[in-house]
């Protein structure tokens, strides 16, 4: 299961690193305990809206730029487990399953 | 603040309709109550990342068109905000503003 939480805090962890920030400085910057900043960088814990919004905002990016990126990782990961199991990707409703001739 | 649950409700209840489904239907699908579903697409509950994973999957939807569609939203209510501010949009380190030439 492709989980939110992981690869936002991954995308949150490579926002900060190309910023040069240190946990501590995000941390002041958005009010949020170092602890928990860490926690949701490696997908630990869920950040609350509230949280994700003053993330971005010390980090000065904004929160649709930090969700396309997420998306996009999702995407890739989503293509993986899919080749990895030799099936075509998640199904949409409106292509119901053949049903065998009884 | 543009928050991220609020619009990811909306974005849930737009693919819950264009999948003609009910909340009582995903609520079975997803195997999470009816009363929860419906606060999330209010945006008044946050989704854990499990929980999230369970709609996408009842939805047959995957969670990066999701998180896409909620990335698209935000860029444009986040756009919104910065024109009703009369500013520019919250700066990204790597896109300098064009000066215009004196």
């Amino acid at each position: 299961m492709v989980l939110f939480r992981r690869m936002l805090g991954d995308v949150l962890r490579d926002e900060r690193m190309q910023r040069g920030m240190t946990l501590r400085e995000v941390s002041a910057e958005a009010r949020v305990s170092l602890g928990y900043i860490s926690e949701i960088e490696r997908g630990q814990k869920e950040a609350s809206s509230e949280l994700l919004a003053s993330l971005c905002s010390a980090l000065g990016v904004p929160l649709s730029s930090v969700l396309r990126s997420v998306s996009d990782a999702v995407a890739t990961e989503e293509r993986a487990v899919a080749e990895a199991l030799g099936a075509t990707p998640m199904p949409v409703p409106r292509v119901e399953p053949v049903a065998s001739a009884a």
